[in-house]
């Protein structure tokens, strides 16, 4: 990158910056969602998902300085699962360092390489919870990842718009010193893996694997396990045509 | 670094943190100084200066949540020749990257190692300027440096409470982490993957998936599925009691 230029600003979109879909699931305060749009106009970044707001915040915000566009284009969702249906990596942010996450749990600093890796390739979701209570364990488990900027133990918790700003900055910070080797491999997106999910729970329960007073947990246990595989994304044809089969099967007996 | 304080957060104060002077100069909105302080608190900073503010601003600020202890020990001055007077280095940030500065002029990124040497040495100011005006020429004689937060040319402005928290996460911010890829996952052994081939074949076998004349065929072509997913060790024991819960039930019609 040029001196000039890059003293300059960055004007052009240099890696998958569309790629990237900045999710706020149940946002509250306009003030947070209007700052994050700032902060995703400053780095270049376009594409903002919410799931649930609180719809006088969302329209609040909507009045955030210079970045009309981003909020006027800012897509809402009911669920998670819609908001990241396509996108084959999900990472989440946390603030929590030592619950038992079910997820692995990565600073911040050393995800970003793959994550911009990732955002070449093709989508991916960047998911902030509630400025309350952050993300819950069943968003947890839509995560493929999850991401922790490196705060104190003592005061972990960052605001809302703050949080959204430093991951994107991280994200365009200049990784020149990043190494490239490896390419990511294309895995399945998001509604894939649903998909997934939802068949092989079907066939557990039917199979009585899946005990009815706990059927939640453990829903939330295999789409886990299944978030956890790496599953290349050209397999996912023939993952669905076995579970379709085994459950046609299973709901012979 | 050790990987359980890595991710457990860092409660220890690392390099001289309280070498750092963030000073905020003529801030206009409480909320913006109450967002620097919570910042500060995050990333574990604890020295916060202002040059003029204005008092309202700095009275409704002093309600910041969890930051009280760094309003409170805030210290307020008539001028910046003052404010950095025990600082042997000043470093100003600008969002301006084109007008003629006088002053070398550095991304963040690339000045953040050389400051964070400096504060294991010696105290040294990072300012900030108005949310209105930035730092004016005045201001910035006063700087040995000035850093850009590598925003886009055509919104480079950032919200101060952002680019305070942004700065300080990158002095924070672990070099070494980055370097690191991520540790590879543990995976299933080879035995392992066998077990589950093999259950799988049987549950496909018997659910009418697996042709006879092709069974072979069918046999590596599983397998090979079952290897290309990357299988985390630790999930084998769920994987294994599923599928012979499924096996089970197949058995049964």
């Amino acid at each position: 990158m040029g001196e000039f230029r890059e003293l300059n600003g960055d004007s052009k979109i240099e890696y998958g910056q569309d790629s990237l879909r900045v999710i706020l699931v149940s946002p509250r305060n306009p003030l947070n969602i209007g700052a994050a749009a700032r902060a995703m106009s400053n780095f270049g970044f376009t594409r903002l998902r919410l799931v649930k707001p609180y719809d006088v915040a969302f329209r609040e915000a909507r009045s955030a300085v210079r970045a009309h566009y981003i909020l006027e284009q800012a897509e809402v969702f009911d669920s998670i699962a819609e908001a990241i249906a396509d996108c084959p990596l999900v990472a989440g942010t946390t603030a929590v360092g030592h619950r038992d996450l079910h997820v692995p749990l990565h600073r911040l600093e050393a995800a970003a390489p793959l994550l911009r890796e990732q955002l070449h390739a093709s989508p991916a979701a960047l998911l902030f919870g509630s400025e309350k209570f952050g993300l819950s364990n069943d968003d947890m488990s839509y995560c493929h990842w999850l991401l922790r900027i490196p705060t104190r133990a003592e005061h972990g918790s960052m605001n809302l718009g703050q949080a959204v700003s430093i991951c994107l900055y991280e994200l365009r910070r200049d990784a020149s010193a990043s190494d490239k080797r490896f390419a990511a491999p294309k895995h399945a997106d998001s509604k894939e893996y649903e998909q997934i999910t939802l068949l092989l729970f079907e066939i557990l329960t039917r199979a009585g694997y899946v005990n009815q007073r706990t059927a939640k947990s453990s829903e939330l246990k295999i789409r886990r396990l299944i978030r956890r595989l790496g599953l290349p994304a050209s397999d996912t044809e023939a993952w669905l045509g076995m579970l379709r089969q085994i459950l046609w099967k299973v709901k012979q007996s």
